[in-house]
C-alpha cells in the first residue's frame, strides 16, 4: 500500500462510466491521496465501443464525483489515442495529466508502455466481473433490455438526456452490410 | 416533399458512380431544385472497398453529369473521413460543401450525426439493389466478369482509361496472406 | 497555344473569387478546351487571408460559371494545404483533381513544385493588378469601402448572405493584442 | 443575468492562470450556475507563449479550485486548437467539454465562431488589465522579476515544483538567431 | 540484371529483420550497385504486427550492415504509413529517401503505386519462405520456443536486450477480451 | 570526456551539412564512440529555412561519410517536427533512433527538453561560425555567389545534381508579395 501524499492515474475509457468503475475508483482511494481519471481514446465517440463524446464521458464521472463527494480527491482528464503509434502514447499521457507517480490499469498494453518508461503500474481487482462490464452495458442498450441499475444514478440520467440509447441503436444499425 | 428553390446534400463514396446512383440522383431532383453530390472518404484510394481517388471520381461523376445535362442542377465536393472522430464530420461537411437544407444518405450513422446537429435527413429508395451496388461491381471487376453495363457509358470508358480494373486486381491481390 | 481536346487546371485561394479571376479564366479557355478550378487551402477559413470555407467559394463560383454559362467547361475541386511539406503536395493535387496536362498559376513554388514532377506549367497575365487583386478586397471590405464591384454579381450576393463582411471584421479585430 | 441553473463555459489558454482569471471566474460565477474552463491551445507547451503543459495548466487549476472550494461549481476540460481550420473548432469544442449554453470569452474570433453556430457569447470586463496579464507575467519570469504575486499561491507553487521559470528562460533563449 | 552505377530500393517493415531478409539483400546487391533499405510503417511499434521501434529496427539492421561489412553499399530510411491514402505514398517515399531507379518487394499493392508512377519494380525470390518469415518468428517468441537462430547474430542480441520478447508477450496478451 | 563504448546523438536540421558540421562530428566522435546523425524537421523541404527534402539531406550525408570513412561509427535517421507540441518530441526522438546516452546540440530548447527527460546534453564548439553557417551558405546560393567550398565536396555535388540551387531562388521568389 502507497504512502499518503501519493497521487495516482486511474485510466479507461468508461464507455460508460458504470458502478464496477466507481467500486475500482475506491479501491484505489484506499491507497493513494489523490487519483486523476485519465478518460483514454478521448477524440472517438458514435461507434459501437466508443458511443460517447469526451465531453459527456466528462459530465458523467462529474456528476457521480459531485454526489460521492469525492471533488476533492479526484481530477479528470481526456488523453487521446495515438493510432498504433504506441511509442509516444506515455509521454503524451504525461503532458495532459497533472503529476502522477503511479498507474492503475488492467490493460496489459498500457502497463508494458508505463513500464518501458519507468512508471510503476498496479491491476485492479475487477468487481463483479459478469455484470459491472461496459461491453455489456452496450449490448443491453441495443437490445432494449434494463442496464439502469448497473450505472451510478447521475449517469444513467445523462444518457436519458443525451439519447444515448437511441445514438447507440442508430449507430449498431449502420453496421449491417453497407447501404449505399 | 420539398419546395422549390432548395439545395439538398445526397452522400457517397461512388466507388464507382453506378446507374443505382444515376436513378438515386433523378429521384432527389424531383424533390430538390439543387443537389450537392458530396464525395465521402475522398482521401482514400487504391483499396479494396476505394479503389478510386477522388479526382477519379470527380471526373467520373462530372461526365455523367455533363452527358445528362444536369450541370446546371448539381455540384459535386470531396467530404474527408475523419476515421473515428465521428462528431467534428458535420461541421467538416457544412465547411466544405455550399450550403444546404437536408441530407440524402441510406446510411444509419451519417443520419444520425447529422439530425443531432438539427440538420433534416431522408433515405433514398434502392434501384434493382441486387445488380446496382458498388461492393458487387468491384467483385465482378476483380473475377474479370461484365461489369461494364451496370455503370454509366462515361464511367466505364474513364475506368478503362485509366486501368481501374488492373488496378483492383493488384490490390485484391495484396490482400492474401503478407508477403514479406 | 495548346491544342483543342486538353485540359488544365487553375489554382488559386479565391478569397474572394473576383473579376480578375474572371478574366484569367477566360483567357486560360482559350487556350484549353477544358479547366479544373482547384481552391488551394482548403481546409482553411476565418482568418484574415483566409476567411471563406472552402464550401462558400466553392458555391462562389459554381455560382459564376452557371452565369457565365461556362459549366459544361470548368469543375471546381478543392486542395488542401500541406503546411510546409512540399514534397507531397503535388501527388495529393493529382489524386484530388481530374486529369490534367498543364498547370496556370503565378505563384512561383507551385510551378517549381509542378516542374520538379515533369508537369508543365505556364504564368497567368495580371488584369488591372492594382484593382483586382483579394487581398485589396479583403482590406476594402475591412475598412467600410466599397467593394462589391470588383466582384462577379453573385458572388457579392453570396458574401452578403452570409454576412461574410462581418466575419472578417470580427477576425480583423482578434489580431489585436491577445486579451486573455 | 442568467437564470440559476446554467451552465456556461470559459475559455482562455491560461499560460499560466493568474488572478485576473480568478476574479473573472468569480464574476461569471456570480451569473451561471456551473463553469466550465475550457483550457485552449491545449496540445501546446514549452513556447514562449504556451510554456506549460495541458497538464501542468490542470493541475494550477485544480488546486486553486479546491483551496478557493469551487470544485462543485467549475470542472476543468483541454481545448486543442485546429491551427486555421477553424470552421471546425466549434464541433470539437462541443465534443471536448459537457454540455454549455453560453460561452465567456474576450476574443473576437471565438465568439464569431460561437455566434455563427448559434452559441451566445458574452465579454467578461479585466481586472487591473495593466498587471494582471499572462503575457507580462511571462515576461517577468524571463527578466527576473517578481511575479509570485500576481497569481494564486498554489499556482506559484507548482510553478517552482516543475522548474518552470527556468524552462521559460531555457526557451526564450532557443529564440535568438538560430545556432545549427 | 540492371548495369553497375544503379542504386535500388528495397522496402520492407522488418518486423524483426531475419536471415531471408538478409537472403535477399544480397541477391538484390548482385543486381545493383546501392541499395537503399526503407523501413516500412515507421511510425509505428508495440503491435502484435509491429512489435519494434523504427529505431530499433534501424539499430538492428546497421548492426547487421557492419558485420557484414555492407554499410558503403546499403544505407537504412524510414517510411511512415500514409493509412489508407495510398494515393500520396510514392511521393513520400520518395522525398524521404535517396534517389533510386528501381523498387523491389514482393507486395502488389506496393508494386502498383510505384508502376503507377512510372517507376519500375521487381519481385525478389523467397528464401526458405517456410522458416524465414517474420510473421512465424514473432509467433515463436510468444510461445516461448527458439527463434534465435532465424535472425543474424546482432539482430538476437538487440532483441534481448531490449527485452523485446517479453514486450511481445505482454502485446499478446492485451488481445484477449478487454479488461477494463 | 565520455567513456568508449558510449553512443551519442547528435542532431541538426543540415540544410545543408556543411563543413562545420563535419568538424563538429569529428569533435564529437572523439568523445563518443558511435554517433547517431538526427536529421530534424524531417518532413519539411522546399521552403527558404529548409530547402531540401530528407532524402536528399540524407544521400548528401552518407555521401560524406562514406568519403571520410565514417560509416562503421555513424548512422543517420530522421526526426520530425511536432509543430509546437513540445512535449512528445523527446519519445518521438527515442522511437525513431537507435539507443543512445547522450546528446549534443546547441539549441536551448532541444537541451531543455531532453534535460527535462532526464537525458544528458552538451553544447559543440562553433568552427569559424561566421563562415560556417547554413542561413549564410543558403543566401550566397539565392545571390549567385561562391558557396560551394563551405561545404564537403560529395554535398556540392549533389546539390547542382538535383538543381538545388535553382529551387531555393524559385522559394525564394514565392516570398515577395502573393500574386494571385
Amino acid at each position: 500500500m502507497q504512502k499518503k501524499g501519493s497521487r495516482a492515474l486511474y485510466i479507461g475509457r468508461f464507455q460508460p462510466f458504470h458502478k464496477g468503475h466507481l467500486k475500482a475508483l475506491y479501491w484505489i482511494l484506499e491507497r493513494e491521496n489523490e487519483i486523476i481519471i485519465g478518460i483514454g481514446s478521448a477524440q472517438f465517440s458514435h461507434t459501437l465501443k466508443n458511443p460517447f463524446t469526451l465531453g459527456e464521458r466528462i459530465e458523467m464521472i462529474y456528476s457521480v464525483l459531485k454526489q460521492e463527494n469525492l471533488l476533492t480527491r479526484a481530477v479528470i482528464v481526456g488523453i487521446p489515442d495515438t493510432d498504433n503509434q504506441h511509442s509516444i502514447w506515455v509521454s503524451l499521457v504525461k503532458s495532459f495529466s497533472p503529476r502522477f507517480e503511479k498507474v492503475y490499469t488492467n490493460d496489459p498494453l498500457s502497463r508494458q508502455l508505463f513500464e518501458e518508461n519507468n512508471i510503476p503500474t498496479s491491476g485492479i481487482p475487477f468487481f463483479k466481473r459478469d455484470i459491472y462490464k461496459a461491453t455489456k452495458i452496450r449490448e443491453l442498450m441495443i437490445s432494449d433490455q434494463p442496464w439502469e441499475d448497473l450505472v451510478p444514478q447521475p449517469v444513467a440520467k445523462i444518457i436519458k438526456e443525451i439519447n444515448g440509447v437511441e445514438r447507440l441503436k442508430k449507430i449498431a444499425g449502420s453496421l449491417t452490410p453497407q447501404q449505399y
